[in-house]
């Protein structure tokens, strides 16, 4: 047995496993066409969409996504209205419902162990058509599951490979690959072999078009042509760091092939004294900026967190503090971690002045200094005036005190860090005891 | 009586020691035309040029050029042997006897407590056809001598103002204002205070061409065309850093005349605990190259010690030092000072990689780094592979001990440096007990 073939036999649903989803998803579908027949709605449609529908799903993932499709003709007050009147039908079998909102609302429950979305569209004509984004999703229902049989193991195995290496998932935090970017790369390159043999040769500002119909002139790294749609390209929201980390995986598993690039092994805390250890040896500075995490979805959250460790690095460059690296990590506390060349500088600051001869600039440069308390001293070096002056800010920590509020963050982590925030350094790192956070730690210490 | 004229007083000869340096001089005129006689040398003429032929020196300075000048028609070979032949002759009467090099040879002497001067040199009838470096003083003398009468006193003046301001002397320690630059200075100004006035607005590139015959480009702060050499500039050994200070002066000078211009109080040397404080107050890092200086003159050690200062700010910057201020000092022991932003870095060093795309170089750049022992961690970062590896040098003593050598110093420094040096660090450094550093060091805590 191969080791693909291991990696399957381990994630592939099996026939009761598909079974018992089928029921469960022809059940709900069929309790769609009921409510909608009470209300009194004719053309009411309801459609089984994503992996489930395309057999491209893993063992023990147990999404149903059930598009409740509209006549194009419908208001799009009358489709959210009705769309939920309903999702509202069914979810009085389901529990921990709740209504979320991406374009415009839908309804997601659990029913009978599985994760449901119930979701409102519009039936266009075509992709090109939609009136809003999820409208989408039945096209790309209908492409891949023509095209799919045959291949869906290769999906399987494919989508397992990203899990594994973190690349899988188009969401905010992750700014991977996507379902059904996964399986378009599989219909484009036939197998799960094929596209990792090609993605070790992918460059930046790789096309793939398959239906060669391409419109629109795309700037990020990888660019897959939606068959659906001549504009979008399926792989917006994959990072080029994500794209570069999948280059890199399929790399070294061509090298190597091995079970660990699909089921890494659980990293293990970082315990206290390996932490100090750690930075110790390093001999850098490291900073953490913790406070409480606003309660928001992952994709509201993220990319403030991305945001704020990036305002942070701005502002410690600013006063001149070095940063090697940063990160951040969250789950009831948000915290930033910063590592820097060093988180003290000397209290002077060499200041370069206009050069002597220009003396309108050379009056002003001197008596904004001369009369100072922050002067050390005030002397011309290769013919430029240079003051050496007090630095506003000595200490990494110091200025986070003062600066950080006035840092541009994202509205709620700014709204939270107004609120509060602790700035540990160094051994204090050690007070945060999450488990989670100390398996974070552990890309510090790792030699790959 | 203005403030000038109370310089003056101060630096103006008197009649009496005017009397005394002319009587001197003419004997020793007459002794080199016995000694020329006696040798049956018939065509040499001997010649007084410099300050004290033009009463532009200061009272107190007893220094004498006598000329001994020879028929154009003279071989090199002949003027050299001869010329010491007459020089000897005279230095029978002298003291401390010397002969020493510039172009060709000549003889310094102690001679009733002056500082002779005999120099040989080619009789040749325009600056123009000078076969030897001090031919061309003769034609100064003349050029001078006829238009400094009623000038002299601000020539002395504007001595002195230099001298007390430092930059006076053309001498590479100095890079400053030669005695002739000052009297052309004078004589195309007119006066010491137009010469200040003017000067206050002063910018790179002015050029002084009294004649206006100047005929090459030169790329010097200041060009002062020698009215008896077309293609020279007077200037040449100006530094741009001493024009700076020169335009600073004058403006300081005009903003607040004081004889502390002149006469600058001498500063103290400073305590042990005042160096200490000085440099806890900038929380910056000192450090000191000591080693014995080599015996050499001012116009080699000087450039070989600013060479120095350059080759360790140069290795300290390519090792992440950053370095705020430097400065040489020397006596017997030659010190190069160091302050630096922190003479410790962390272990750890980032090291960026080629883009992860670039699979040529990212195999090569993975092999070198990752069986090393200096590796930290290897990683992708905004799509190029990064090491974190160890630092080489994290101290700049431990730089210094493994790298001095390799620098790039000059020959007699080089050779003084592999003899042997310390580096003394923060507070090791009033260890150094000479006055002179001592005042010398003031400067890091100079207010202006």
């Amino acid at each position: 047995m191969t080791l693909e073939e291991q990696v399957l036999d381990r994630i592939k649903p099996s026939p009761e496993e598909k079974e018992k989803l089928q029921e469960v998803a022809s059940q709900l579908l069929s309790n769609v066409s009921t409510a909608a027949k009470h209300l009194g709605l004719e053309n009411v449609t309801p459609k089984l969409v994503g992996s489930a529908a395309r057999n491209t799903w893993i063992s023990g993932t147990h999404d149903l996504d059930i598009f409740i499709s509209f006549p194009e003709s419908t208001t799009r007050e009358e489709l959210e209205c009705k769309g939920l009147l309903i999702a509202r039908e069914l979810a009085k079998d389901g529990k921990n419902v709740e209504e979320r909102y991406a374009e415009h609302p839908y309804l997601n429950m659990n029913y009978r162990g599985f994760d449901v979305d119930l979701v409102p569209c519009f039936a266009v004509d075509s992709a090109s058509r939609i009136k809003s984004a999820v409208d989408r999703t039945p096209f790309h229902n209908e492409f891949i599951k023509i095209r799919i049989p045959g291949l869906e193991d290769d999906v399987l195995v494919m989508k397992q490979f990203m899990k594994g290496t973190g690349t899988y998932g188009s969401e905010l935090r992750t700014q991977g690959f996507s379902g059904y970017l996964t399986e378009l790369l599989i219909i484009h390159y036939g197998s799960f072999r094929n596209t990792i043999r090609n993605a070790c040769n992918w460059k930046p500002g790789l096309i793939i078009d398959m239906l060669e119909h391409g419109t629109v002139k795309h700037k990020d790294p990888l660019v897959v042509i939606d068959p659906t749609d001549p504009k979008r390209n399926v792989a917006a929201a994959l990072s080029l760091n994500q794209f570069a980390q999948f280059i890199e995986a399929c790399r070294l598993y061509t090298e190597e092939p091995s079970e660990d690039f699909f089921f890494p092994k659980e990293k293990t805390p970082m315990k206290e004294n390996e932490i100090i250890d750690m930075m110790r040896s390093r001999g850098s500075s490291f900073l953490a900026i913790v406070f409480k995490a606003p309660d928001l979805v992952d994709d509201i959250l993220y990319p403030q967190l991305h945001k704020m460790e990036h305002s942070v690095r701005v502002l410690l460059e600013e006063y001149d503090f070095q940063v090697l690296n940063s990160a951040y990590w969250t789950k009831e506390e948000a915290i930033i971690l910063l590592e820097l060349v060093s988180s003290e500088l000397p209290n002077v600051k060499k200041h370069r002045g206009p050069p002597v001869w220009v003396s309108e600039h050379a009056q002003g440069f001197k008596e904004k200094y001369l009369d100072s308390d922050e002067l050390f001293s005030l002397y011309i070096e290769n013919g430029f005036y240079v003051a050496d002056i007090r630095r506003k800010f000595s200490t990494a920590k110091h200025l986070f005190t003062e600066k950080m509020r006035a840092c541009s963050l994202g509205k709620h982590l700014g709204e939270a860090v107004t609120e509060g925030f602790t700035i540990l350094e160094g051994n204090e790192i050690t007070k945060i005891k999450e488990a989670d956070f100390r398996k974070f730690l552990r890309k510090w210490e790792q030699k790959k």
